[in-house]
């Protein structure tokens, strides 16, 4: 009984998008990347995915390979006439903080996701960011979703307060990271942003905090609030952090779609197994950190992490 | 057997204030503050506390009750013709960050620490930030010494490298928090960073980052690491973060003090209790959040963050 016979496939939702990446040590042109890429390519390592994005007529067809070689469909990737999305970042020394030099969304604005007849069954829906409109109509074709998870930024957050409301209220997991849960809740304070972004109607948020992890604050069904703190995998050689909040949420959706979770009974040790995720897809440029990593890699990682945070008898 | 009896008594060097404290709710003036009374409120939940620190002699008598009421001997508390060690800070919004707006050294400028000869069979010794030659000459008056400790700030580091070398060289354990450990390994990867300082010869480096807990780093007589992460203890209000760093320094030290463990057996349980203690700290202005605090509430507190970090069967 493997995962890839009983476990959910998940629809996936996001970008995907042709990188330029500057770091303090190296520069890479056309990088395969977008939120949809890191995270097919975490999640795929756990249960099959559907992609719905969209490219232009000049994205380099052997750029696909990395996910075309494994279980993803993509039925659902539009192909469509015009310039493709393409991102150029220059990171800071620390490896932590971005400057965006330049954004062509290309065809990626007049992006309408439309799901594949052959979609229509799933039960695992990721909406990777997006203008949370085009969210909020992706769940609604997804009539058989079961467990469903966004990712916003702070762009939508301050331009599109309500739809992102909304978001919010429709989904189970709320991923985002630290600066964008505090602007949304206009707090410094995550334990009280957690509070007051369940108290919108979803049962977890996933709050990623880069080199400290995530901070993971969950409701049962009578609003008890349950708090985890997941750590970091410890790497002394970061090469390229693009995608890491992508191949984080694609662990996590991954480990739960694959063992059919929906209750979530087992989100602590998936976030933990996105965190590892993470911290493959940030040893390479854009998702070949991730690449040649197997699931006896994860496991090893997993008992590393666990190792590390354990101090019950010691 | 309790650890009054058994355990080992620290002494702990460094200064006694008064703060003034603006927080973004609320202005308190002087506050009985320094590194070594928050060290020793924390630490005196757990073991005796032998003080060696200045005042001046205007400084209120009734401030130091807090201290008196506890098992912390004042012997090695000089007071001095002059005024008192004050510093003036205001907090930013986010509670992490904060501006000195005023700073009078006072007779502390002129401290040179003496140790009583009650004080001279001292084991465990705690060196609060000062000038590191001043912290090298307390080392060379503790000659029972077993298990030695330093803390430290940016002024030193850029300005007394050398002696802040050797005092790295000399002590068991090193605390500082995340960016003097980036400032003084040139590096903002804190793997890497701890790396460098144990290579100036301690046996454990403990960096503290607020509210994301501390990460500490160890190597056995072979030069093996073992890295630990402690998550802080979660908070929804923080009245002053002032001394949160050398509560946390109490805590270990305490522990570590207690029940004489002088081979670091304990180390992570005891950093984890010193992140409670820190928790503690920060709930109320000076030390007086950690005032009414006792071993039992030590004890749950230890026990949520047990909870809140754990992942292994769920």
């Amino acid at each position: 009984m493997t995962a890839s016979i009983t476990g959910a496939p998940i629809l996936v939702v996001g970008s995907v998008a042709l990188d330029s990446i500057e770091t303090p040590f190296e520069t890479r042109d056309d990088v395969l990347g977008g939120a949809a890429v890191h995270f097919s390519v975490a999640a795929s390592l756990f249960t099959s995915v559907r992609l719905v994005a969209v490219i232009g007529s000049d994205f380099p067809d052997q750029a696909l390979d990395v996910i075309r070689n494994r279980d993803v469909d993509l039925e659902g990737l539009e192909v469509v006439d015009g310039p493709s999305f393409r991102w150029h970042g220059r990171y800071h020394l620390d490896m932590n903080n971005r400057d965006t030099l330049d954004l062509q969304l290309g065809v990626f604005s007049d992006f309408r996701p439309k799901l594949p007849e052959s979609y229509l069954g799933s039960e695992v829906v990721f909406l990777a960011n997006t203008d949370p409109d085009l969210q909020l109509q992706v769940l609604s074709q997804a009539h058989a979703a079961r467990l469903t998870a966004c990712d916003t930024i702070d762009h939508w957050i301050a331009d599109k307060r309500s739809s992102v409301d909304e978001l919010f209220g429709r989904v189970d997991l709320v991923f985002l990271n630290e600066d964008e849960a505090r602007l949304y809740a206009d707090t410094p304070n995550l334990q009280k942003a957690a509070a007051i972004i369940l108290a919108r109607g979803c049962r977890a948020v996933l709050i990623k905090k880069g080199e400290n992890g995530a901070l993971v604050v969950s409701q049962d069904r009578d609003g008890a609030r349950q708090t985890f703190v997941c750590a970091a995998y410890p790497l002394e050689e970061v090469v390229d952090p693009t995608g890491a909040g992508d191949a984080f949420a694609g662990g996590v959706m991954g480990v739960l779609a694959a063992s059919r979770d929906f209750e979530l009974a087992g989100l602590r040790r998936a976030t933990v197994t996105g965190s590892v995720l993470a911290s493959f897809n940030v040893e390479g440029f854009g998702p070949h950190g991730l690449e040649p990593v197997t699931r006896d890699d994860v496991a090893r990682r997993l008992e590393t992490v666990r190792e590390i945070v354990s101090w019950g008898d010691r």
